[in-house]
């Protein structure tokens, strides 16, 4: 079918970056492309090298986490991914990784602090970290509370997804979406080079602080705002 | 003869496998594979170069030590491969290597905390680091002896070398092993691997904490558990 | 026109060395090639990966910020290599990235202590680092407010920007020239590498002290000075 | 010459080994190779990028620093070798770079303390760390007294530079030494690697503890004593 083909593509496209961007070793990261109108999604089967993937590989799954087509298993992470098309209107592509640099601020359970400028062209607040899940949600269905605990955390710290399109999930990794499978991407590569700024600043100087905010705001505007003069017309 | 054919190739291409994923510098790690039936094992030439291989090349030992076929000299690391395989029944691979984010744990004289799901994934405790040995048993047979410390450490600390992979020998470096060669050069990789990210989570936050155990648990088991999920049904 | 179409090249070729470099992901960088005489310069146009610059797509432009050639918008820090051309007289190439060490430092808001002979090899003082801008320069025009605080940090700290090629913009990154484009992408280079050793250098020894006058001067002379016998003769 | 012909080849194949083990950017480090009976070595021109070299390109140096053939300047750096070769009887190859993690420690003045077994495997002491040079000597003549200062350091440590091959010039960076020009360049990918695994021990353990000395002679006999069983026979 010709909507499963160009989803399919879109999403083998996309998973296939992360290995070239360095984002995962071997099977540890996934990519998922969204059709808002048919509300399906094509994602990376589970524990299939990036080498070894085709498009016909990618699994097409329903938002009620159903298999609509496909010979292999979904990514175990396609819950999280289902919550997040449901929960976010207008993503329409997500990446999961293990970079390490977005690994180790996962780990530490710390936000981000926007430190600089870099940070700022893509987001104008510090990138959230959520908090650790509880026994009863890992019980119930770990990666769809996986999902939950994304959406909790932006609706509780009042944080807009299309503007902050990044996570850490606390003692797991990151999450990253966008407009289209291959933005999703994008972010999750600008999220491991934050990171790894953001470590570094900390080993020059314990004490670094954030960018004020009429630097964090300029750089936003310059990029995303109504005036906005970054890149070529369109 | 068929079954060394067949042991060697295996030995060899997880040889290659050493520089592929970075994980030695010249000659500084050694792949053994183990055929549990012959009580043999091939192991890397002492020595030679990665590139300068060959399936031939490789040395076919027995548990008591004895070179059984090959015209090269065994990895000096021999006598620790076959303790391993006489007192970790089932396992038929083992890597050793220097890769340096093991090197520094294992310098630091450190297990690696669980601090997230990357480890968990792939063992539900800590990564055991050796005592240092003494200068008795460096004196009796220092590999046959490291052998032994990594088999001491296992079992004063209840651990199963089924679930837990891999180890840090104090002062030293990693040994990780598996079903098959190929896995424990994977083992190897993820060690390294987990070992960054732990590195890199202290310098984010030095008092870090553990993932607490629900976590631990469910990410052991979706990949390891009776009801897994994770990868393809083969 | 032939005067363009050489600087184009010129720049177009420095463009091409920043992910050759590794000093910059996706568009993170731009390099412009200044002609003196007629007071305009080749730019990289913004937000266009390297892989899909040509010659043609470099921006013309003048020292009043007016597009003299080309289809493209060029670089939203246009304004930023126009105040470092009127400003810093004889400098014929500029090159500004978000490589990550020299970012980190940034970041940290600290210039770079002249910790090795690597550093005073390029410069004999330390690499300094603006104050961080204040609101009402941001309002005014921020790209063009930024070239101001690199040439106030050089004018009010009396250094020589024929001596010191390289600056770190507070909570931005990197800016480097010299007298040709392959030269700032070359000064570029060693600000990463500089920086990156001076934080390795704080991470063995948090103490470490700066080189006495005595060997930087040495080492500037031996490249730069009158009797400098570095390299061959020309 | 014949001679000149096979020592250039050996230089040249050396110089070209830097930039493959990432010891040096640019023309950041060179390699000579000695011949004890002419005593004279042939040594990169200075100032030439790698991808330049030619066996030809390479410059016959004698042990008073007279240039005995070669259209090219010699390395900067050739009065270092010579004093080397004229003070460590026996050594055939010598290798300067600036890799970043051997910089940081010259950079920190620290000796690099014996904290595993990659360390001893190529040396049973810490590797040693030079004074840094008083404002006379870098008068007199710099890279002369460079190699006193080395030659110094040994003779006062007590160090024998046919089992300590290597040494960190305090403020400047790593030389190594070695039977050959590819020994020597052996030697100092060692110590950046060594230096590397150090400096993340220290980052995961500020405390850590050197090896034990019998750990560390075990090591270095296995590899280098009389009854050495390291490597293949010859």
């Amino acid at each position: 079918m010709t909507a499963f083909k160009t989803l399919r593509e879109e999403a083998f496209q996309a998973n296939r970056e992360i290995p070239r961007r360095n984002l995962a070793i071997y099977t540890w990261g996934n990519v998922s492309a969204f059709d808002p109108q048919r509300e399906i999604f094509a994602i990376k089967p589970s524990g299939v090298e990036y080498d070894a993937l085709t498009p016909e590989s990618m699994v097409i799954v329903d938002l009620d986490g159903r298999v609509v087509d496909g010979a292999c298993r979904p990514s175990s992470d396609t819950n999280t991914h289902r919550v997040l098309y449901r929960e976010f209107s207008g993503i329409r592509g997500i990446t999961h990784t293990h970079s390490a640099y977005a690994v180790a601020w996962a780990q530490a359970r710390r936000p981000v602090p926007v430190f600089g400028t870099t940070h700022a062209d893509h987001g104008a607040e510090e990138i959230p970290c959520t908090a650790v899940m509880n026994a009863e949600a890992v019980k119930n269905d770990y990666e769809l509370e996986t999902g939950n605990l994304i959406v909790e955390t932006f609706r509780q710290g009042g944080i807009d997804p299309a503007h902050i399109t990044m996570v850490l999930v606390a003692g797991h990794g990151p999450f990253a979406w966008g407009g289209t499978a291959a933005e999703s991407v994008y972010h999750a590569a600008v999220l491991e080079e934050v990171c790894r700024m953001a470590l570094l600043t900390l080993a020059v100087n314990p004490a670094a602080e954030s960018l004020p905010e009429h630097i964090i705001n300029k750089h936003w505007e310059r990029k995303h705002g109504a005036g906005a003069y970054y890149g070529q017309k369109r």
